[in-house]
């Protein structure tokens, strides 16, 4: 079909062969269709929705319009994870070095954030020194060598996701299930392992604050890993407050490293096992549930995981001094204490307005070109049904001056409200295996 | 809101502010909205609709990004006629001098052919030294003088209609009621007469092939020129087969001058006057269908029409012995006679068939940059619901060569399909006061 009979057929409602999808996403990442035609064929898909069949084809589609990491030369089974964002979350520090502890290659390409918080990337690049941008052969080198590597996707990798989400991101075609997860699992398909574990965000710090679309994104992007060859498996986890206590860059590295040396928020600690314990057992290196849930907590209270951290900052250029030492990451200038007004239980917790304040203190950037402060960020004291009295130490901001620190603490007693009793939601919501 | 609000809330079927339509539709035309932006838009509308409060927003908006003819120095009631497009439709060179002759201004404004055939302008270009191309003030000097002036749309008025449809028409959206009656209608408003009269063509050789669909439209249009001030009517009629015999732009004039001489073929001369009618009696000329049926059969048959037409080919440079001797336009080189091969009764026409055959012929132009040959076509003899015996002439084809009337005419003996009987379609299917 030509491209108008395409855009008709789908504005009709009716289901597109595989080579009809590959044939508009394909000749759009190559700059034969025009911007126009991509954008009324997008919000047809997104109003018409997509099958199974024509996300998967559309999926290949993006993932051939650039490179493949080709991992053939890896002898262990590599495991690749994703999180569909949320705030606080830095899983990924904790979870790449806990799989390569227990035997998993993990080449892991993570994105900058955009948006309210930094992504992985400028998290970890609050360490001194630490590189991100290694090209394919070096994250070969170093995942064949230590078993793990985090480093900035590559600008070949997916061409095609990159052009159509922009496009997305203008014409309002954001917000649909399969859109995200064709752009999702592209990106991780060409990345190239062959076990993927997603943690699907839910709630009202999350893109889906409803549990049954977070619960479909996760079914159809299980669907198009395993449609391209991929063990894939999927948590469905509780973003309705912050992970752990700490949002902004530096003070989540350190976060994470309390974690790795046992301790940390016992969230934090939970979802990494979990995500852990999933990958092990979907990559098969384990084949029960229980036994891949004690491996991993093995190398988590053995240290094991620790110290792949440490090798992994160690070949990325960073100082290792950190794993030992927070202060050796950048702290603020202002340091503010947020107290209770009044006494009772932390009833819930403003994740967006908490996201957004760590934002304005430059802890996120708004646009790509945008710097961002590794320094500055929120510790969250009192979380969701903790008691409080008034007076009682609820936040610590870190800011860059006295200014801006007062304006952020100001936002955050808004943020985080008291009342009489807090729900009571489960961190895990479902595990799709 | 902003556009990409705007945007999402037509995706999820709200309906939208005026205020909102004309930030995106004027925007657009001016071009501080991109192209991609705008084709998500129309995309949404197309599936989602448009209400009649926010198609009369758009018309009104579009309207506004050019021009208005201003036709208040013109002491008669003004008068416009706009048909939706059908083979073999030449009645605006009938009803426009019949208009003029019952005391109305008809400052007519058409369009050039797109598509297989010819339009107004190329069918009266045929006249020898006949000039469309008139100023705004000449078309306006003209209409006071003799009462009526044909010429083409002047490239300031409803510049937004362009640009949406150059859109519409490669990203799958054209086919669209409410999209299809911003467009008729905001070219009809700016062209500034104050009654409209609609002619929409309905069957297998128009847009709409279907009567609910036709009559919708038909109403749509008919609400947005009451909503910005305009006395309008429309009627809805057959186009299932070629209106009167002649396809092709001289062969077209020759057939309204037969018309206009009093003869002419039947359904021609029905239509003609039922639409002259129609006008007369929504502009306030005359009170009653009755009468105003009367005025313009007298009008027609005394002769004053055609006087009307004399002045107009003589008011715009053409050579006025058209009138009296057809032989004046231009005659094709090769003619061939299509022949029945067996007998019974003219079953069905394909109109688009013979559409087609005239547009390979020469007579329409698939480009807006294509020339067309006036003096090729086809005449049909026999048409629907006639009795015809084998070696019977059926069609007459006129060519610029042996070899193109050949091919032409193998193409007309398929299209007019010979059977046991014929449907009794009526010429008007509704008409909408």
């Amino acid at each position: 079909m030509r491209i108008p009979e395409i855009i008709a057929a789908k504005r009709d409602g009716a289901e597109l062969s595989p080579e009809d999808v590959t044939h508009i996403v394909a000749d759009y990442a190559r700059g034969d269709v025009p911007d126009y035609q991509m954008s009324a064929f997008l919000m047809a898909a997104y109003i018409r929705g997509l099958s199974h069949a024509e996300t998967l084809a559309m999926t290949w589609a993006m993932v051939e319009s650039g490179d493949i990491v080709d991992l053939s030369g890896i002898d262990r089974p590599t495991v690749d994870k994703h999180s569909t964002g949320g705030v606080g979350d830095k899983t990924t520090l904790i979870v790449v070095p806990l799989l390569a502890a227990c035997g998993a290659a993990v080449p892991k390409m993570s994105g900058r954030g955009l948006g309210f918080t930094g992504g992985t990337l400028d998290k970890l690049e609050s360490i001194p020194g630490f590189r991100t941008d290694l090209s394919v052969e070096e994250l070969l080198r170093q995942v064949r060598k230590i078993g793990a590597a985090i480093v900035g996707q590559t600008p070949g990798l997916v061409p095609a996701d990159k052009k159509i989400y922009a496009l997305r991101d203008v014409t309002a075609t954001t917000d649909s299930i399969p859109l995200i997860s064709a752009s999702v699992m592209s990106k991780k398909i060409a990345c190239g392992s062959s076990t993927i574990v997603l943690d699907v965000k839910c709630g009202s710090g999350a893109f889906m604050t409803d549990m049954g679309r977070a619960s479909l994104l996760a079914k159809e992007m299980i669907g198009i890993g395993r449609g391209a060859g991929r063990r894939t498996a999927a948590l469905v986890t509780d973003m309705s407050k912050p992970l752990g206590r700490a949002v902004g860059n530096s003070l989540e590295v350190a976060e994470a490293l309390e974690t790795l040396h046992g301790s940390g928020p016992a969230d934090l600690r939970e979802l990494s096992l979990q995500i852990a314990a999933l990958a092990l057992e979907a990559s098969g290196i384990e084949t029960d549930p229980v036994r891949s849930r004690s491996v991993a907590e093995s190398a988590l209270d053995s240290g094991a995981a620790l110290g792949k951290f440490r090798e992994i900052v160690a070949a990325q250029g960073g100082d290792v001094r950190v794993v030992d030492d927070p202060r050796v990451l950048p702290a603020a200038e202002a340091v503010e204490d947020v107290l209770a007004v009044s006494g009772g239980v932390v009833e819930s917790i403003d994740c967006r307005a908490v996201a957004r304040a760590a934002s304005l203190l430059g802890a996120g950037r708004e646009r790509k070109e945008d710097s961002i402060r590794p320094e500055v960020g929120i510790v969250v004291i009192k979380t969701v049904g903790d008691p409080v009295s008034a007076g009682d130490l609820v936040a610590v901001v870190h800011a860059a001056d006295r200014g801006s620190a007062a304006v952020c603490a100001s936002a955050i007693r808004e943020a985080v409200k008291i009342g009489q009793s807090a729900p009571d939601t489960p961190l895990v919501r479902e595990i799709i295996r």
